[in-house]
């Protein structure tokens, strides 16, 4: 019998390093990928279809949208995004756990239509500590990384609603945490319930 | 700051290698002990007050037991065993998991009184494997492990009570699901939202 893979979501405020912590755990596992999104807006130079996103008309996303075949979708500057809920679900069914690392909005989309999905936030050691680390990017002005901040500290108050937290600090510490979140989550009751019979 | 220890609950029939696992997951992480119970059968040869049991009197028992001193108890064979609450609670203050091995009404007192407890029921592959094992220990008359292969069945029934169930076939992978089970149950949300401030 072929497990099903988990769905991750992952969130957190941006200078976390939450990209880096999923890349970390993907080292770890061979059964972990990310999720593709869908898009409107034009590919970059270099950016390849089904890869780095799928490239779609609006109105493709929009009929998406309706149909109920996305599990969250959000628009940035004039630009929509989302998670193409048949391509996740194939992955899963493929025993791929697909990580979603979106922001909070998008997470409490994702859990409304996907209960079982893990939802993991992922913070640092302290709000100083993401101060300094987003200063150290050195690309930053010094509002750009105060605004930054201020959204982070607004973040952290929707944390409750995660079942997880990771403290980013030691990066390899915090991808066996992650891992073992994913490892955990396979042996859940209801995922193991057929072999009582 | 000093993280404190889990309490593990782990149940599963007869022959299902539990002690096994939990050695088995002891050796891959520094963090994990067992509880030491008390009881009120005698010391046999060899045996060790403090670190096999806490040989204590009858009288003492039932004080323990009215005085809510103990997680849970049981008697077996006329006599009394118990889960200390006292040495629990120090050695998760000292960072300690702790590992209870016991059967499914033990665990169901420790739940009530812990909620916070981690709950892992251990099962076989499939209760042909679990025959196996039983027959091939050679200890046993095929009366008595028809008589533990029924008992297994009943005990299944209250899986359904658990968090987490291991299927132990390959003990190195149980070891490491157990573990994970441990790692993750430190990343909750309610152990770590002080990380939040």
């Amino acid at each position: 019998m072929k497990r099903k893979g988990k769905l991750i979501i992952v969130s957190g405020p941006s200078g976390v390093g939450k990209s880096t912590l999923i890349e970390e755990t993907m080292k770890m596992r061979d059964d972990l990928c990310f999720s593709t999104s869908v898009t409107t807006r034009s590919p970059r130079p270099g950016e390849v279809d089904g890869e780095d996103y799928f490239f779609i008309t609006p109105s493709r996303f929009a009929e998406m949208a309706e149909n109920n075949e996305l599990l969250e979708h959000a628009t940035y500057v004039g630009n929509s995004y989302g998670t193409p809920r048949a391509y996740v679900e194939e992955k899963q069914a493929d025993g791929w756990n697909v990580v979603l690392d979106i922001e909070v909005q998008g997470a409490a989309q994702v859990k409304e239509k996907e209960p079982d999905a893990v939802s993991v936030f992922v913070v640092s050691p302290s709000l100083e500590e993401l101060e300094k680390r987003l200063t150290g990017r050195g690309t930053e002005s010094p509002e750009k990384i105060r605004e930054r901040l201020e959204r982070a500290r607004e973040e952290y108050k929707q944390a409750h609603k995660y079942q997880y937290i990771i403290v980013n600090g030691d990066l390899h510490a915090a991808a066996e945490e992650l891992s073992a979140i994913i490892t955990a989550s396979h042996c859940l009751y209801e995922d193991r319930k057929n072999y009582l019979n």
